[in-house]
């Protein structure tokens, strides 16, 4: 049964380059593409990064149900399309989901049967030392994201597996282990043992 | 934290050899040993397949509550040491215990954090196959061990993961994932987040 696996991590922790490689590695993965109020960064694609989109629009997706989870980050809006997800789920395909923590609980109370991942940087000075490095971010725009990397960290105990980013060839192999471990989770409706027998 | 892996299988599914090659290829596994009162077949080593002993004995051990699980079957008795456990988990492995599903549901009960993985040759048809080929056993142990097989396959719902075997190769390969991807669970503990901060 294809399984939708949603993939959380502190800012910094590096997350969305490693499930770009796990897509690129895994075959029958489809990576979920979010919806967002936030403008586009230079040498981000709709459609490909996100479905960007105006808060009026947003907010009438929220209103006729179509996010599987939405959340607010930093004052813009990120939503997963639930039509869009269940869509590849029923073509056979695995789902994978990357997003914030906010999000991630919504999936977890809808949808427990989901796969759920945290992925880490080594120690927290390691996560300042990226967000530093990366240079985007003013001086308090930095301190709220790590407050809230903190925040975030100390929500772990919904997740059912960690991979810790200190090397990222081996970060992305423990995510293809993980979703081909899944593949092997033992099928809850009884139709494969129906064909057994 | 160690794990505590129990496979089984239905006779004839190929466990004892795929349960060696997965000892060889992951490190840190330590393949219990059982305790069994059967007579040694022709190249069975004392210590490496299993703990030879008599009746007597094996009964003691129950008496003194030394196995983890014990269980008879087809008129021979088989147990797992509680203490060689856990001694192993202790020192940092994990530890495969291959065992009947008999003795499985013992563990599910007292130790229901463990990993419990199925392996299931593709068919039945297959199985039958296979137990016919092996031309160990009579007509009617045979037929016994088939029926067995059969009830054995029905209680396959307390098992988290289910491994096909119909390629050797693959089928090991799929243990060490699965092996591999519980290393990745995240602890239970709050050992790892109190290191974090």
């Amino acid at each position: 049964m294809p399984q939708l696996i949603v993939v959380s991590a502190p800012s910094g922790a590096g997350k969305t380059t490693i499930c770009r490689r796990l897509v690129e590695k895994v075959g029958g993965l489809a990576y979920s593409v979010s919806y967002t109020t936030r403008k586009p960064r230079p040498k981000e694609k709709e459609g490909v990064d996100y479905f960007f989109c105006d808060r009026p629009r947003f907010d009438a997706m929220i209103e006729a149900g179509e996010f599987l989870e939405w959340a607010e980050v930093f004052g813009n809006y990120y939503g997963t399309s639930r039509q869009w997800v269940f869509k590849q789920l029923e073509n056979g395909l695995d789902v994978l989901v990357d997003i914030e923590i906010a999000g991630a609980r919504q999936i977890k109370n809808t949808f427990p049967e989901a796969v759920f991942i945290f992925i880490v940087p080594p120690t927290f000075e390691e996560l300042v030392h990226r967000l530093e490095l990366r240079g985007t971010e003013g001086e308090s725009e930095l301190r709220q994201r790590l407050e809230q990397a903190r925040t975030e960290i100390e929500a772990h105990k919904m997740y059912d597996y960690l991979v810790i980013n200190d090397d990222l060839d081996r970060a992305v192999q423990d995510l293809v282990t993980v979703v081909q471990a899944e593949r092997l989770r033992l099928p809850k409706s009884d139709q494969f043992w129906r064909r057994f027998f």
